[in-house]
Order: C-alpha cells, then structure tokens, then sequence
C-alpha cells in the first residue's frame, strides 16, 4: 500500500478502505508518512469529505493510536460529557457530581483553556490544593468510592491525533466535519467511558457559527458512536453569548456551586439540569424524562448533588470548605464596574470578547506557557433578553492588573454588549437533541 | 504575510493576490516554508483551481525563482516550440534546422527522456562527438553563426519549480491545468526566446488523454504568454498512436534527417512543415501560411534544412558525416520482425506500450541513473489506418539484448497493435491550433 495512492483515490474523489485508513493513521503515528503527504491527505479530505464508514474507520484507528483507558475495574455505569467549547462553560463542575449523586459513574478526563475558552482543569485548580494528576489506581479507586473524578489525562492517549491535529492547525485543514468528529470522539472512545453524552456549541463564540454546522458536527459523531455501539448523543447548545453569568476560574467555580444549590443562573441550570437528565436516561436509571427531572431536582434540593462535589474535591486533596464557603475563594485587588451608556435590550454578548477579555484580564492563557490568575475574570449582570437602563451595571471585572492594563479591556467588555430598542425574547440554551 | 492566510484563501475558493503568490514562490526556493504548508497549498490548488492572472503571477514568480538566460547577444528573432511529451517525437531535431534554413534563431534548452519518452538531449549523443553542454558564449556564438543550436539546460533555471515539482509528485498534485502550465511556461520564458510554440499531445501516450484536457492545457498557456506579452501558439497533436514511424534515439534521428530530406513518415512531415510554418509566422519572416508552406517545402528540397542540421552538429563537436551518411549509425546486434497474425485495418498503435517496450530493449531509462543503448528501439512499418494481412510485418526491433529479454517485448510490441475489421481513416496529426 502507498500512501500516494491513497491520497490520489481521495483526490479523485472516492471512499477510502478501512485498510487504507488503516494504513495512513499507522504511518501518522510511527512518523513513516511524511507531513507533507499528510496535509495533502487532509486537504483533499477538507475537499471531498468522508462518509461514514469512513469517518467511523478514521476514529476507530485514531483512538488505537496509544492507550485506551480500560474503566472496567469501576463499578457501575460510567457515563461521560464532552462539551466542544465555549464561554463560562463550567457544566463538567456541575454535571460530574450532580449524575454521580445518582451512583451513575464519572471518570472524566478534562482539558486546559487556550485563547478564549476556559478549561476545567484550571477551574478546579482554583480550590487550593485540588490535585489533577492522580495515578489510574488512585482515579479508579475514586470513582469507585466517591462516583466521580475529574482529571488531567492519564496515559498516551490518541498520538496520532495530536500528530494530525498540529498539522492541520497550520495548513488550514481543521475545519472539515469527518476531521474534527473523528479528533474529539477518538479521544472520548479512549478515555473509555460506556456513554457519551456531547454538548455541541453554536454561535459567535462556538467553533461552529450556525446550528446547521454544529448539527451537522452532533450527527457527524453520534453516527460515530452508534457504528461502534457506544450510546452516544448531542445537545445543540447556544454560544452566541456566555454561559451563565461567571467567567473566569474561581468565579465560575462559584457559579457551579451555585447552581449545584439551586441557585444558578437560568441558562446554566437549565443546561445542567436537561443534560443530567439524558446521561441518566443513557446510564439507565432513570424512568422517563419527566421522572428524571423530578429526581434531579431533588438531588440538588436536598445538598446530595453538592456534597458529591465536595466529596470529590475533598478525594482530589482539595480544600473542600471553599465548597461550603465559597466566600473564601480570594478576590482580586481590583473590582470595576462597566455601566450602561444606553437604555434598550440585551441583543447579543460577544463570547468571544468576553473569553477574550477575561483571558487579557489574568483568567485565561494565550499560550500553553502562561500562568493563570484564578480570582480574575467578569462577572455578567445583564443577559440576551434582559432590560438596560442608563448607569446600569452590565458587569463586574475581576482582575490584580493594573489600570493601564485593565482600562482597554473594560472598553472592550462595554463594546461586546450589543442594546435592541426593541423588545428581544429570552433565547433558549439548548436548539436541539440528536441521538 | 503568512503562509496559513494563503492556504485559507485558497481552500475557501478565493483567488490569491500576486504579492500573495510572490510570498508563496519565495518561500518554496528558499526553503522557508515548509512542505506540509505547500503541499496543502498544492492541493487546495488542484481543487480551487487558479484564475488566467494568478496562473500568470505563478508563472512569473517561478521564471524569476533563478537565473534567466539573456539572448540579447542572439541577432534577430529566437524562436522556441515545446512538445508536452511524447513517443517518437523527435520534432526538435527537423524544426530546429528548418527554421534556422530561414534565418531565423533557434537557441534551444532540450531535456533528457525517461520513462516511457524519450530525450531530444539522448537522441543528439547518438551522433558520436556532439556535445550538448556548451557554455553559455559559446552557445550565444554558435546560434548567431550556425543559427541553431541544441543544448542541455544551463545555469540555475526555475528552482521553484523542481522543488514544487518534487512535491507534486509524490502528493497526487500533479494533475492541476495551473500548476502544469505554469511549470511547462516558466521554464520556457526563463530561457529566453521571443516567441513560443507548444506542442500539445493529446491521447494514450500523453499526459493529457483527451483533446479536451489538452485544449485547456494549451489555453492557459497561450494565455499566460499573451498576459506577459510572449508570442505564445499551441498546436494539438495526436499522440494516440506514436509520431513517425521510429522509437529510439538513433533510429529516430535517422527519421529525422529522412524528414530534412523530405523523405520522412507522413504525420511526422505534416507536423514539422505546419510547425516551421507557425514558427515562421510568429518570426514575422513570411507573409502568410501559404507563402510559408512554399518557402518550407523549398528549404526541404533544396537541401538547405538538412544543411543547418549538418552545420549544427558539426558546431556542436559531432561527426556530421553520420548526417550525410545515416547508415554509419551502428545496427544493433538483434533485429526481429514482428509480424501480423491476423488481419484487418490498423485501428489503433498503444503509444505508452511502444515507448515502454523501446525502453526495456535498452532505449530509454526507467531512472536518471540508467544508460541507453542509441542503437535500440523499434521502426514501426504499419500505422493507424494502414491494411494489415496475416504474416505481415507490424514492426522491426532493435536491441543488444539477450532473447530472453527480448522476447517477452515483443510480445507486447504485437499487443500494442489494435486491428479492426473495418476500413479505418488515417487520423490528422493536427487537431486545433489556439492562438
């Protein structure tokens, strides 16, 4: 076989084997392909696409790279969550404990931020002395006891992914569906959960602009998981302005507090809340969806759901009563106000701004080299629907900068609320489920 | 500017400027782009294609990627003509001399065969003594006093393109009609002459398998010539069976000089007559095609073409007594004759199997590595259209090979031969002519 041929047949149009895809994941890996066949490879892929056969064979053979984390010393269903990014995303600090409070099993493998997103890792690193490097034995040991963990991934997962990824980052081939469903669902296949439940973003602040892309992206990899039977299924969910109302790290653990309460704000406990449902809906211990709402509502009312976080925190060698205080998370030196220069409705949040603007501000990094600044980030008081009057507060900015620093940014926060004279209609989270 | 902007724009359909292009070819010679970038830029090209000025700023910034020979020391007008390829063609060798009978200059940069076609460089050695590296004066010298010569490539002619070419080769990015006419035009306007004739082959035994294909190819080119103000004409010619009647480097020039004399194969004559007449036009030393064609078949008759090819040898260091005298050129060591077993009507001669069978009996090289045998190829003796009884001969061959060898070839040799049952028209050698 010849990886020439395999990029002409693409070229030209055709399906690839799975030998072939075989082939070609196999030479990524053990570095006998040479990049420059590769990215013509990926190219000709952005070009033509892959049907399903195919993108199932890419993933199968991606997620064979290196390790596959065998869960199987767990107890119990073990139901797993993947969310494609966003602002103020903070659902894995409150889905994990909130589904495990059920005795369903989370073994979550979380990432870092980069740019304008948030990671989960670094919000959990926010409650001193929360550990993410735990050995398997350890995570297992956990999951077991506790019902869930949330860590920095273990083991050698998906070489070829990370190969094909840098590659495609800089020769313009990230954007193509079959390409980023096999690169995300090749990684949850790895981290060896039984269910999948992915909650794909759209919007100005989401990889996928429209509904239709992020659609297009949920049917893309839940064909993946049901070619492989594993119970995979997609909520669309809306990124066109944050999540909730934190961003930021320590704000957003917070805010997951919070809403672990009952207390959250409304778009974020409802995504929290209709996303438990599902994963005990996928995890089978749930009636139907009306009898899971009623137990998750429950579950939160009565503290099970935020003991389990604190439970987990406590597991993971963190100080657990920042859970049960949260007023002790530190808060930065400098707290200013951006107020309303206009009167009218909230039409839209740039996320992107935001995330930007709270990565500028300390909470976020540019490079995987940068340190983060826990205390700072913004805190929202207006949103999508919400009535402005003039000198109203839009949001709190959270950061140890200097004013030189911060000024700009505050600038940018104010640009990034966009007012309607008109009345505009609170927008719901969640677009649409695909399973 | 950055490579991964490019690579965007053109994956997302748009045409790209000429400093964009400039950038790109600057970095392929220099090396500072890497290949993974230009191989998905490459291909994105296959795919998007490339518009008349950006193929034109392609072509411009790869002619300017190294040295441009300088013919101004050459009185009076330098006319090229360029073959895509082909088995048989042995073009150069008659239209040079021809053309030159007429004053008009011939400074012509010829290549080395391989594969399945031959060399205009190879079949020059054949004549023992002619040399075909001459440094560039005396090179300058011969053409103003001989009025042709026929030499191997000098100086550092379009770097960019043997580094592009390299890639393409081996990332199935061959096949785009810009980067084709590019490559073929840059290396043509790098080495200098004032006015252009592409020789565009069409069928089994080109690149290009149908006329379609090749009319565009020679469109782009005739256009990328006129964008630069070259006088720049294309002919199509039937490559579906090989051209003349002679494969292999000797046995082709002695078709040559046959065709100098006005004794040569029937399409092989048309095609140099009609040539030289295109030639002569776009020298501006003829009033029309008629005035041309007359003046042509003069130059034939009166020995002056053969002549210049005389002159040009002897210049060139060889013994032109093997141009006065062809049957000094030494016969190999085996002749067989390949004969028809049934018979009909020559439908069609497999141009590809002719040419890869002359290879293996020693007349051509499947590496640049390899040597040739001048003395072997094939002398076809029946053609498209011609009657055929049984017991015939098809074609005589030529080789210093062993039998066990040869044989096996000349089985192919007699397959590559198509008979019908019904009377079939001998094809034109010339198909269109774009301008």
């Amino acid at each position: 076989m010849r990886m020439y041929d395999i990029i002409l047949k693409k070229r030209d149009g055709f399906a690839l084997s799975e030998a072939e895809i075989n082939f070609f994941v196999k030479g990524v890996t053990d570095g006998s392909i040479p990049d420059y066949q590769t990215s013509s490879l990926l190219m000709a892929i952005v070009w033509r696409g892959m049907n399903k056969a195919e993108t199932a064979a890419l993933t199968l053979a991606m997620m064979h790279s290196g390790d596959v984390i065998d869960l199987s010393g767990i107890k119990g269903v073990k139901v797993d969550k993947h969310s494609t990014g966003g602002v103020g995303d903070k659902t894995s600090l409150v889905l994990g404990p909130l589904v495990a409070s059920f005795g369903v099993k989370v073994a979550k493998m979380s990432g870092r931020g980069l740019g304008h997103t948030g990671g989960t890792l670094d919000k959990l690193e926010s409650i001193p002395g929360t550990s993410i490097n735990i050995p398997n034995e350890a995570f297992i040991r956990q999951v077991n006891e506790v019902g869930c963990a949330i860590i920095g991934q273990t083991g050698h997962l998906v070489p070829a992914d990370k190969k094909l990824y840098a590659l495609r980052d800089v020769t313009a081939t990230v954007e193509a569906i079959p390409l980023i469903a096999s690169s995300i669902m090749s990684k949850k296949l790895a981290s060896g959960s039984d269910t999948i439940l992915l909650d794909v973003k759209f919007g100005s602040g989401a990889f996928m602009k429209t509904l239709a892309d992020a659609q297009e992206l949920a049917r893309a990899m839940v064909n993946i998981g049901k070619s492989l039977n594993r119970d995979t299924r997609a909520i669309l969910t809306d990124m066109d302005q944050p999540l909730g109302l934190a961003v930021g790290n320590a704000l957003e653990v917070k805010e997951a507090i919070a809403t672990l309460k009952g207390e959250g704000p409304r778009d974020l406990s409802a995504l929290c809340i209709e996303a438990a449902c599902i994963m005990l809906e996928q995890a089978g211990v749930v009636k139907d969806a009306k009898d899971a709402r009623k137990q998750v509502e429950a579950k939160i009312k009565s503290g099970a759901a935020l003991q389990k976080l604190v439970d987990m925190i406590k597991a993971q060698g963190g100080d657990e009563s920042y859970i049960t205080h949260p007023e002790k998370f530190a808060v930065s030196k400098h707290v200013f106000e951006v107020l309303a220069t206009s009167a009218g409705y909230v039409e839209h949040i740039d996320s992107m701004a935001i995330g930007i603007a709270s990565m500028k501000l300390g909470g976020g990094r540019e490079t995987y080299e940068d340190t983060i600044d826990m205390s700072a980030g913004i805190v929202l008081n207006k949103k999508v629907g919400d009535k402005v009057k003039v000198g109203e507060r839009l949001a709190l900015v959270y950061t140890n900068k200097a004013d030189e620093v911060s000024n700009p940014i505050l600038v940018d926060i104010h640009h990034a609320f966009k007012l309607s004279d008109n009345h505009i209609e609170v927008p719901p989270i969640i677009h649409d489920y695909i399973k």
